[in-house]
């Protein structure tokens, strides 16, 4: 804890070169001879030198910090998520300060400020609080992943896509009614998209459907209570006729597979069921459960390769733009 | 992105105070007068004055910055943990930079050296592969979660209680033959303890017991091809005993029943089944399974305002001081 810094001043006496011979060393390594790059690289092993990022930052003007602000980390897909964003490390050598931020506006407007107080050279932004229009204000380049993006670049999956061939897989397995499950979620967030893909390929392929929207609660026990009745009542609208069920995460189509065992229900005979995300609980269900696996170690990477471009520009594009990662269709036990 | 930065020039010559005055509302604001704060307050507002934490760190030298190192966030502990240390800044102010390990010495010492180049002022660290006695020696405060923990503070779960708690269950429910299943861990890291509870619960209660130990591969299909011959095993080795299954893990736990279901077995009448972790998969399987609980929100907690004690003081502790959180039993449908 006592251990004395190693200074400029030190190094320089110890080798005998100037005190702008050692700071051209860290600063512009190319104007010194590699000579002399030896000789002060070894006296840095010598003097025990330990670099101090904070102090080159003022000179560099780099901090080399990228923010992360993710709603949570208790469902997959983000910690998933951030789990890549932090490999990306041995890549671009950026550092990552992170905070989660629990669907509060004004906390996550204060990580803002402490992110920027620091210096960060780019923001990615998975928390849905904050609106596009005010982000793309904040002075440093930003992502979005999966949230409202108007006015910020964005990486998202092409969630019309993914519920196409979701909801095409239920079709083809001759289902007669099909049934979308998902969160009362604003139009303008990307995974609204999941919606209208099952409505529009329900229509095109004139098949009855039904869109449920639900006020889940991210607790098992209310999400299930919850469930139960939207099953309750399918089977009392629809007796005797198969049933294909989309949801928009594979926690939901986890809960209605047990629902379904637990009743007696035949899976994929009586029921088909398909999900969203590919997260463990989709491959680890009592029968493994179809679904649209989201790419999340490509949509990280492309996160970061876009900003990582938009940071050594120094300048925000004229019209933000967005990349679409296509899911894959996981087919599974629950579907045919 | 053009944005020129307000300096304390700009703000002495707006307010017309010193530099001096104006420096020592920022780094002393005591000294100032409350009017003449409220003055430079405003003045702050009107530039559009930005805070640089970067600067103030200098002069402090404190960064307010903290280092995790987590193995992955693929395991569910891991990010429940990383979920409540992120959520403490609203207690303590720290912010976090994060790095995630995969179990790669050389990589995970790096990410060290990084972390001390931006001048951390502490460590927490969850990732196993740098000994303690490395650790001990970095210069910073540092409290190790659920790691070999010989020469640092840290924070553990009671695994040895949990473990008796699983066991005494398992017994209580009239269980012929006990088993507890772990992967082939370091008998210095906290989790071992899980081995010993077991063994000394059975050896006092003269129960016949096997321990198992696997190599897990954190995939779901290898992992339970090596489960699937276990039960093999098993079957032909105690045909008709009432068998009581411990594992280290929910998801071993949850892999075991989705066997056994699939093979007609009943549970809890055949077999009982007892997990570790209390992560969301006990929950969610097709038949709630009774578990060990880790309180990671306390042990998070913990090691927080532990490692808070330790910056504040300056100095690390003659002897590491090692806390240890009582775990919690969870009763579901997989035991009586």
């Amino acid at each position: 804890m006592t251990k004395k810094n190693v200074t400029y001043n030190d190094i320089a006496k110890y080798t005998g070169f100037s005190k702008t011979t050692v700071s051209r060393y860290f600063n512009n390594p190319n104007s010194v001879t590699s000579e002399n790059r030896a000789i002060i690289s070894d006296a840095l092993n010598t003097l025990g030198y330990r670099e101090n990022k904070v102090a080159r930052i003022l000179a560099s003007g780099k901090t080399e910090f990228i923010g992360i602000i993710v709603p949570n980390l208790y469902l997959h897909f983000y910690a998933k998520m951030l789990d890549t964003l932090l490999s990306t490390y041995e890549k671009y050598g950026y550092k990552f300060i992170v905070f989660a931020g629990n669907d509060n506006k004004d906390e996550e407007r204060r990580y803002l400020s402490e992110l920027l107080a620091y210096k960060i050279e780019g923001l990615i932004m998975m928390s849905h609080t904050i609106p596009s229009s005010e982000l793309a204000r904040c002075g440093v380049p930003v992502v979005g992943i999966e949230r409202e993006d108007e006015n910020i670049c964005s990486v998202n999956t092409d969630n019309y896509m993914g519920a196409v061939q979701a909801t095409s897989l239920l079709i083809r397995g001759g289902c007669d009614h099909l049934i979308h499950i998902n969160s009362d979620i604003d139009e303008k967030t990307p995974a609204y998209r999941r919606i209208r893909g099952f409505r529009d390929t329900c229509v095109s392929h004139r098949k009855e459907h039904d869109v449920t929207l639900c006020n889940f609660k991210n607790s098992y026990s209310e999400d299930r209570a919850e469930l139960e009745q939207i099953i309750d009542r399918l089977e009392k609208k629809y007796p005797g006729r198969k049933k294909g069920i989309f949801t928009s995460s594979d926690t939901y189509a986890n809960i209605i597979l047990n629902i379904l065992l637990r009743r007696g229900k035949a899976v994929p005979s009586d029921y088909m069921l398909i999900g969203f995300d590919n997260s463990p609980i989709s491959e680890e269900a009592m029968i493994p459960i179809s679904t649209i696996g989201q790419q999340s170690d490509i949509m990280a990477d492309e996160a970061m390769s876009m900003l990582s471009e938009l940071m050594e520009k120094g300048s925000t594009p004229a019209a933000p733009e967005h990349r679409i990662i296509t899911p894959i269709l996981i087919r599974r036990e629950t579907t045919d």
